[in-house]
């Protein structure tokens, strides 16, 4: 620990990914002086001449490619993996070996029982589960930003077998940040996180796709979209590998929630088969309160 | 006609519904001078003392009582339609024998078949009916924006019956207000629309009623909303009697895109259940490239 630091975290910290989450925790650190040096790995080739993009934006001091990953870990004090979290057992094998004893390893993913359960059972104790609840349309670093975590949630997920200095380290790191540090078991954080983000970006998905596949004769319906639709259209322009991934890690709440939304949409369909203005306007104004409720 | 006014198009403009659509025709017609009176009809009262809402938004010169609606339509040039689409048929019916040789009815309603079938049924050819592209998330007068209509598109739907004059005043309206009138026959009108606006409407409603169903322990979901979720509930707060109305005289259009919604949703269902990553990151790419397509 840098003993000119009046409150340091740690001493090196290690990015894997970095892109817009990566990254924006890397300018956040550096902004801050959280820590002595930030080291990037990413699979993004440095250019022939002059620095690698996430230097360049500020984000780490260096960046290594993924071939270098296992020897830059062994001096690493903490390791945060911002990569699709389909990557995430592979990466855990790579570096697995090479940890320090006191090296500590968190993550940035979306979904979080499959994902704790599998580093878990690669790198023990010294694991513990974050995801900060901040993003934007865009990916990649060119839109990191050093305060988007001031002032956002970051949801912790320690399990029984967390090391308590584990969850201490990444506690500090994010509160250094700006970050409210709110602890959730992992199968409730991926409940409340299907149902509040993973279920709308399926639903924007799918609208996309429906309006796509619509018919109407030499007109392209896009062509007159108005306000409804494109609130819709900005989270379809989301990561597709990263949302991949989240399907597929937190398939079970995700499908559940899915099929609630499925059987409220056919309540509907059924209202307006049947011509039903009463159901109708009941179920707007019930969406309205809710809304208002989210919105006071 | 004023003859001091180089370009009038009515002398006379009565407008059924002052809120947020009637309310900034009116102030768009007024600030405009296009013509040298407007009347609105309302069945928001009066305060004891002081103007009408509508008078005191700058919407309207003086605002009547639904029971004056009769009284007020013989002088009128012009009638606009602008309350929820199932009050139309009985509007008409009220107004139809008081109307002058010359009146042209038209309206402001977002679906079109049925509604210009209904009113030409009561009206005849003096009915052109219209669907202004624009809005805002609140309905009612004090939202109300003179400049809503510069540069929006105005969807004209005439029909072989429409007298020409009529199609010519009511384009030489909007067309002063700054619309773009584009004509669309009435069904395609309502299979364009059913695609952007009334299907990612509906999805808003049910989404914000699958939230509000989802069980999570003691947490409220809603409280961890991020970017996805707050996306869709900006319609959710639209007004629910003309979402009904809307619903019940777009049903063919809207039951089918509906039903290809919940197909497009089944099949990201089945390929999470299935955990098939390749079909769901293919569907993801597709979406974002409709998704690039609407905002290149």
């Amino acid at each position: 620990v840098n003993r000119n630091d009046p409150d340091p975290v740690v001493n090196t910290i290690v990015i894997v990914g970095v892109g817009l989450i990566g990254g924006s925790l890397g300018r956040a650190i550096k902004a801050r002086g959280i820590c002595r040096e930030v080291i990037g790995v990413d699979t993004v080739p440095s250019p022939p001449t002059g620095p690698h993009p996430a230097v360049a934006a500020g984000a780490v001091d260096r960046c290594l490619i993924p071939d270098q990953l296992a020897g830059s870990v062994a001096a690493a004090d903490l390791i945060v993996l911002a990569t699709p979290v389909g990557t995430f057992p592979d990466l855990a094998d790579a570096i697995a070996p090479h940890l320090g004893p006191a090296t500590v390893v968190t993550d940035t993913g979306s979904t979080k029982e499959i994902v704790v359960a599998r580093l878990t059972a690669r790198l023990g104790g010294r694991f513990v589960g974050g995801h900060p609840i901040a993003g934007k349309e865009h990916s990649g670093v060119a839109g990191a930003d050093p305060d988007m975590f001031d002032g956002a949630t970051l949801i912790l997920t320690p399990t029984e077998q967390t090391d308590a200095d584990a969850r201490e380290r990444v506690t500090a790191l994010w509160r250094r940040v700006g970050a409210q540090v709110i602890p959730m078991a992992p199968a409730l954080h991926d409940q409340v996180f299907a149902c509040v983000s993973h279920l709308p970006h399926l639903a924007a998905f799918a609208l996309m796709q429906t309006v796509a596949g619509a018919r109407t004769g030499d007109l392209e319906p896009a062509a007159f979209a108005a306000g409804g639709l494109r609130d819709f259209t900005r989270v379809a322009a989301s990561n597709p590998a990263m949302w991949r991934d989240i399907c597929l890690t937190n398939r079970d709440a995700l499908g559940k929630i899915l099929d609630a939304y499925m059987a409220d949409l056919g309540t509907l369909r059924e209202a307006i088969s049947q011509g039903d203005g009463n159901a109708l306007e009941r179920a707007f104004e019930a969406a309205r309160q809710v809304r208002a409720r989210m919105h006071p």
